[in-house]
């Protein structure tokens, strides 16, 4: 069943302690679109401008991602710069040019208002609203959102996520949005706004799956050499969503029981992994469905007892 | 199979965001040895000063530690003190007094030293090594370490840890022994050192076990609560090596193949989670076997997918 992704595409310059790309593919909608696109038909919804290249359209279409609601405007594509720390847990921007991002106005062609999941990319809470409305007959929605939002646009967001299955943040947003330090309390905090369903990542040490009273935990995988960690929480969440829809999991009809939730946070770590192991994107240019199926049975081997 | 454990029994000063002791029972040996008295029959090699309570003695002895190895010499206790950060991932030393331990000379009763597994608390390397040489017919030894020795006394050390057969240390620990900041390669190097497996807590993240070319990795267990982490590492360790004596460990019968190692591992975290739900070794009291294998099931539930 397929899944409509909303975001940003951009171009990104990163620099890591392994090396520096001045302008490349990049953005939260590629990222959770492209990961996604291993498990079902995947349709996005973005702005880009006139200087965005027929190659980087290729990594999308070629990845059998439904570009028709990728807008094309006059202007420049969104552009993000920003230096990894050493040892790179830490990340300073540099530039943030929205361009025509600025002028974003979320529209969904008709062919996707019956798509039964949605995750929205981390833009403002109000767009992510203004999509999730769109939207008819969806069976799990939710998505991503940051500091920004959560602190100076709280009352939009909540308004936002009562709507959301899901959301999807990390540790250090969780304790913000619910006020708790103790993150199973904040847990408790956040199902009380809406979602039934918290994924908290924590970047290297794994992420944390709350379902109502119940929760699951996955350590990080341990990688021999991370080169580049931009879009590794994008890619987790491509990776949790398309599962679930190549599952055509279904709250509803009891999916939740077998574990189905469980092995989404796996799929998304295993995605967010082999995210870091190239320079944006590169790594998707040859990662196969095997590769990642031997990483999810990887999982499996070094966390069994 | 009984366990020797040496290290420090001492006197502990504590300070948490949610509490203040001047004065308590605590010590890495104290905090093994407690631990491990659940799985095993546990013998203590340490050395107190004659203001060491009655009341601390029969805290050890009630959990059926064999007390024989406890030097009692005129003097003063081991005394420490420190206070915690609010979030309790940082603590700063406010006093360290040696006292009769500065002249500790760990000698093995008779009785002890035909145990099949040996513990060494972080104590001067040198000495660990004499406890190590006093022993026979061994089947597992290894113990704990710190920054403080592995910069200073590294030679020492490294002479020391030679003969182990596991380390037991923190990822920055690992990561500062080995010089190599990936904990996958810093592995490995460790392995050149002499032990054939290594566990690196990672505090509230949980803990990964190398073994020769495998891993196992559980992240940490989610307390709504932690009121004093002071002796969490340490009844890791006495979790984890006094389960590894109740099942007679024994690398050289293949053991290591049915998981033991990692069950080792999960004992460990819930010892010490539990360690941190009271002051010092206040849930010791009244914490029983069924808790314990209570917890082990918690972890299985919510990692298994």
């Amino acid at each position: 069943m397929s899944v409509v992704v909303v975001g940003s595409v951009a171009y990104d310059g990163v620099e890591t302690p392994h090396g520096k790309v001045e302008r490349m593919l990049g953005g939260a909608c590629t990222y959770i679109a492209l990961a996604s696109s291993y498990f079902a038909k995947t349709k996005i919804v973005a702005v880009v401008g006139d200087d965005f290249a027929k190659e980087d359209e290729d990594v999308l279409s070629k990845a059998g991602i439904d570009l028709e609601g990728l807008e094309r405007v006059p202007g420049k594509t969104f552009f993000w710069a920003g230096v990894y720390s050493d040892d790179m847990n830490d990340r300073t921007t540099l530039r943030t040019d929205l361009n025509v991002f600025a002028d974003f106005q979320p529209k969904l062609p008709e062919s996707y208002r019956q798509s039964p999941y949605l995750i929205l990319g981390n833009i403002q809470p109000a767009l992510q609203r203004s999509v999730r409305e769109q939207m008819n007959g969806l069976r799990l929605a939710g998505g991503d959102t940051m500091n920004y939002w959560i602190a100076d646009y709280r009352a939009e967001l909540l308004e936002t996520i009562r709507a959301w299955d899901f959301l999807l943040i990390n540790d250090a947003e969780a304790r913000m949005l619910s006020g708790e330090n103790n993150l199973k309390r904040a847990a408790a905090k956040i199902f009380e706004m809406g979602p039934h369903t918290l994924v908290i990542k924590r970047g290297e040490y794994g992420a944390i799956l709350f379902h109502r009273d119940k929760h699951f935990m996955v350590p990080g995988y341990l990688l021999e050499k991370v080169f580049d960690p931009t879009g590794a929480g994008d890619c987790f969440a491509g990776g949790f969503i398309g599962y679930l829809a190549e599952k055509g999991f279904d709250l509803k009809a009891g999916h939740v029981d077998n574990k189905e939730l469980s092995r989404a946070v796996i799929y998304g770590s295993v995605l967010g992994s082999f995210c870091c192991e190239k320079f944006g994107v590169d790594r998707f240019r040859t990662l196969t469905r095997a590769e990642i199926d031997g990483r999810f049975n990887e999982f499996r081997a070094c966390t069994e007892f």
